[in-house]
């Protein structure tokens, strides 16, 4: 009974080497004929349509990364558990870049690297913290750690999610009632969230229609977005930086990854871009809960993170 | 009895408009003639020298900054007390600057700055905080906070004083003999050190001579100064970031500020230069601990955040 790791076009030998340092008992596999009876896990990013539905015995799917998106969205996809990684290192991984985010374009990085450029010496106007609200679109897990760590850092936290969740200290929303209520009081938009049907192309001009005009930088609102680059419509995000609806954004996630060469978002002076890198997926962090999983599950206990195939995630 | 507001050269308006809201009672004056009796308390900020020994009556200079050495430089300094500001928000915001700046290096921020210029998508190996330590120097009241907000960010701590100290989940040295085993721990070094006669010039080659040759960002550490000025040797920080025993700076003070249009430190493609920025003293915030201060003290109750000007701070 193997596992089989599915990442085609991605050198898969750091992600067999982890699994097999793991559980040495356990065959890993890279390739498998249709149909091979002895696949009983896939861990996969992106796996072939079709390839997953031939196999038999196939228990359980387990996602690479944080998203889900690339799994599902293959329609031959076989009625068997799909599990979302959640692992400590990819959450703080996620946080750091968020705390990082906000703070570089609350404290003015970008205006300091364009006076340093010039060698102008001149202090600009910083409010505090706790007089800013960042709003968190998206409160899984990733969103809640994100919004602990801001407010360990003194902001203010505002959450939207799908469906309404509770979370101690943070003033949350949810639906579409709750997202003009929250957009009202974000100053920060930090976008969390996954890529489903519903919040494809969420990140448009419509939304940025209901921000706030004005937040205590001084300015139009500024983006963050970690989630996925289907959330966003990259020629609204455009505008509005240049329409002064937005003020300035961090994007690590694309309609088109790599980013091509041609695009404006790589010369615009008040984006910032990283390559899909705010939360990169470790191997050798990452294999140790798949493989606990798979122990449990082998022992009788439920599968942990399932994916809710018909939420999307 | 009066308060005097003795900032040469700087405009004292919002100070005195902040000192008459707060405490309509009190008379609020920013010329005195020398000697004048009426002059109680003073809140200085670089006074000129021999000022306030002339009066009679004065009873305690307030620091208009987390700093007093622009007030002890004056060496007819009146045997009263000397109060350091300590304030939530000027707490707050060193603790937003230190946070900034270590995730900003921490994450390659400079790295992918260069990439973006260039449309480069490339991914850079990533360690996690919980690998790396940020070494403070200086374990006052900011250098504590932004321990606490470092370690709330997931980073290792070590902290660094003149005399020993115990803060809780930090692991402390002090003194000369704890210097090096600091250094050998330190992967970002944080300096939040006062001005004295023993820390002038202390960031210097000497110093950097002992840091780590490699840390789990894989390359000399990273400097951020946001204390004084007078602590670093400039020419001794570029020859360290161009020798690689620094790979990256950011500096929030300076020998000589402004920064000269001329410094090296402005066009270096591995320095940040902020306009002594980190914490700026807000009049809002901190005159209302200061006149907190003196009704306690009229009331026979002790100054607090009193400066040992042995020691100098």
């Amino acid at each position: 009974m193997s596992i089989l790791v599915a990442m085609p076009g991605y050198d898969p030998s750091r992600w067999v080497d982890a699994l097999r340092r793991g559980a040495p008992e356990r065959p890993v596999a890279t390739q498998a004929a249709r149909g091979d009876p002895s696949i009983r896990y896939a861990v996969a990013w992106k796996q072939p349509e079709g390839l997953l539905a031939s196999f038999p015995n196939l228990s359980a799917v387990f996602s690479l990364g944080a998203g889900v998106d690339h799994i599902l969205r293959d329609p031959t996809l076989p009625d068997v558990p799909v599990v979302r990684v959640v692992a400590d290192d990819l959450t703080e991984r996620m946080s750091e870049y968020v705390a990082w985010r906000v703070l570089d374009h609350f404290r003015r990085g970008m205006t300091y690297r364009r006076q340093q450029a010039r060698a102008i010496w001149n202090e600009r106007p910083q409010p505090v913290a706790r007089d800013v609200t960042v709003g968190i679109m998206g409160l899984g897990v990733l969103g809640q750690d994100a919004a602990r760590k801001l407010s360990a850092l003194g902001f203010r936290i505002a959450g939207w999610s799908r469906t309404a969740k509770e979370v101690a200290g943070i003033a949350t929303f949810a639906g579409d009632d709750g997202l003009g209520p929250f957009l009202a009081e974000t100053d920060v938009l930090v976008v969390l969230l996954p890529a489903t049907a519903e919040t494809r192309g969420i990140l448009s001009s419509a939304l940025f229609a209901r921000c706030k005009r004005r937040t205590p930088l001084g300015e139009a609102p500024v983006l963050v977005n970690a989630g996925r680059g289907s959330l966003q419509r990259e020629a609204d995000i455009l505008r509005a930086l240049d329409e002064g609806r937005l003020s300035e954004a961090s994007l690590d996630v694309f309609e088109e990854e790599p980013l091509p060469a041609s695009s404006a978002l790589w010369r615009h002076p008040r984006v910032f871009v990283t390559p899909h890198a705010a939360a990169v997926s470790e191997p050798e962090a990452l294999v140790p809960p798949m493989l606990r999983q798979m122990d449990a599950f082998e022992r009788g206990e439920p599968l942990r993170h399932l994916v809710d195939r018909e939420a999307g995630y």
